[in-house]
């Protein structure tokens, strides 16, 4: 058995209010080609399929076309399964009436699981698709009143998949959890506040591969089949120096689980830049990812005039700017009447030399320093 | 072939903000039992599945928990296609990986209709189902620039459906659209505004069925078999004259369509009464459906307090109130000082004896008077 895992696609997705759907599109056509280049025998995206409980249509439409693709033309079956940022009702419309062509899709938990058994190409395989699973909702449909935390939850569900004769077969659970001490990225919605959510990757190592959506950056925790394949694209820039991918796994009986990360490559990548405005204008002519989802960090520490609006022109998709230059020079700065006079000064210098591409003359900078004094002199009346 | 034509099943309404999803689950639940019980080989729901592009949770379990029961468990196939209420991206997703199933959902029209054999247990049939229609994607769809009006995308469509080759098998076109001559409700969203949206019944004439949608009252134009089921249940006052139905057809080879309208009945009925105040209240003792949605005309010509509420006491679903015992009477009245003073007195009157449960004394009267004077007077200073 062969199969790729892969979760946290957020469909629909915004960075910083620029759509994503162009990058989305392109990353699961990379998938997909994948899926068929190493002849896999599933598909298996562990929750977070869309970015939010109603996607735009466009998201809705993407993922329809992706799943035409691999299903209806290149035969692969997938699994699904609903995350903490899907709608498990939205998502589980009339999948009984989808799994005869080989799409799972698993919306609201039953009190039941329902295990897949799915055909490889050298062994079968079961697997066991857990969606996201509240502490609340798994006490209610499994009338245990002793589940309280989202381990105590996990456990339960799991217990249904450990009792679960596969005839020897291999065992793949499917779930969205925090596992306790993984690494967190930013675009990531916690799914309990203060820790709550914690759930130790013990539950999941006697399976033969767990298959764990939520994470961002791809992970294991305990043993190397219990994992998180992380996201396919950035979706943040705290995932800035994360290599992405979809993890690849093959089973051998009485073996341990083979895995490779096959990276994904996004046609714009997420980037955090630094350096003085001078110096990143400069760099611009010869980067040829000048069109990257850019966080810059400006080390200059005298005042710009539309610093955005220059990188810009040069790096067209800048979403965020921040001025470390200029906040490590305000940190040290004491407050005080010369000081902040001082200040102007240079700020006005600093201005003037950028709008009129020359510095002040002598005269200029006396003038001015009258100017100010006067005015502070009027403060002071 | 039998099937079940119905439509404007319009999922997720609300009238007059009351949630209709029980009164829904109900009328699906009969619709699931005709179906059962005249053992048809299909139904067919023309548009308008729910109520908007976006519906409600509720609504789409609704329908799932519909579809798993006919399909799944009865093993009736199902056409349903977009109406102009609903997001075509929407309600096409996954469509590729159902129709194996026997579920088959028309979202956004394509440049080719997709026609679909259903077995029938005496004889098999060809459906065209074909989505809500907007002239100019019907127009970018084939690239005819001439196409401009609704009646020549109709008609461009169902050239399709006339040149295909059923082998002699019978043909039944699903439309969502507007047949001129036909009877309009309330809660229907025209197509178009100033007639626009107008399609000769001739067009349909030369099938063996027409499944139409869109208007909200069972009818046929021109021909019996070119015909509009109507919606199940009654979706505004404009309605309740109407006998709401489903449709079911009989096709036999070279004979014209068997039609029958299988009652559908609401839990709850929404009607008109009219009368007095009192004689409605009285009237509801008896009334074993005083439960029904309610809109209430009230006869009275002199002012009530708080009628509403004295009503829903009785009636619980009364939604809207019409005064037009208040309103006849106002129309007839002239404007003038001394009528509005007496009109007040009038309305001072009715007012004490609804709360004090009896009428002015003379005294009271006549004080009353004199303070109307003095106010009167004080207006003329």
């Amino acid at each position: 058995m062969k199969f790729i895992h892969t979760s946290d696609w957020h469909l629909g997705r915004q960075l910083h209010g620029e759509s994503l759907i162009e990058q989305q599109r392109l990353a699961l056509s990379q998938i997909s080609q994948l899926a068929v280049e190493h002849q896999v025998d599933a598909l298996i995206i562990a929750g977070d399929i869309y970015d939010r409980a109603i996607p735009p249509a466009s998201a809705v439409t993407l993922l329809s076309d992706f799943l035409d693709e691999i299903i209806a033309e290149h035969h692969i079956p997938v699994v699904l399964t609903a995350g903490n940022h899907d709608s498990a009702d939205r998502l589980g419309f009339a999948a009984k009436q989808m799994t005869g062509s080989g799409l799972h899709i698993m919306g609201n938990l039953t009190a039941e699981l329902t295990p897949i058994r799915l055909q490889g190409k050298t062994a079968d395989a079961w697997f066991y698709p857990i969606s996201y699973a509240e502490p609340s909702v798994v006490r209610h449909l499994l009338e245990d009143d002793s589940i309280s935390s989202h381990e105590q939850a996990m456990a339960a569900l799991l217990e249904q998949a450990s009792n679960h004769d596969s005839q020897g077969l291999a065992k793949v659970v499917i779930a969205h959890c925090f596992l306790d001490g993984s690494s967190e990225s930013e675009s990531e919605r916690p799914l309990s506040i203060g820790g709550a959510d914690r759930i130790s990757p013990e539950l999941f190592a006697p399976f033969d591969y767990a298959a764990l959506g939520h994470l961002h950056g791809p992970q294991y925790r305990g043993e190397a089949h219990v994992r998180y394949s992380g996201s396919p694209l950035k979706y943040s820039f705290s995932e800035a120096n994360q290599r992405k991918s979809i993890t690849l796994v093959e089973l051998q009986p009485q073996q341990p689980a083979n895995i490779t990360l096959l990276p994904i490559t996004a046609a714009r990548d997420v980037r955090i830049i630094q350096g003085s405005l001078q110096q990143l204008l400069d760099d611009a002519k010869d980067d040829p990812h000048a069109e990257d989802y850019l966080m810059v960090r400006l080390s200059d520490t005298h005042a710009l005039l539309d610093p955005m609006g220059k990188l810009r022109s040069r790096y067209p998709n800048v979403l965020h700017l921040e001025r470390t230059g200029l906040m490590a020079q305000q940190a040290d700065r004491e407050i005080g009447r010369e000081r902040i006079k001082k200040g102007e000064l240079e700020m006005f210098s600093d201005f003037f030399a950028q709008v009129a591409g020359a510095p002040l003359t002598d005269a200029q900078q006396q003038h001015l320093h009258g100017l100010l004094d006067e005015l502070h002199q009027g403060e002071d009346a």
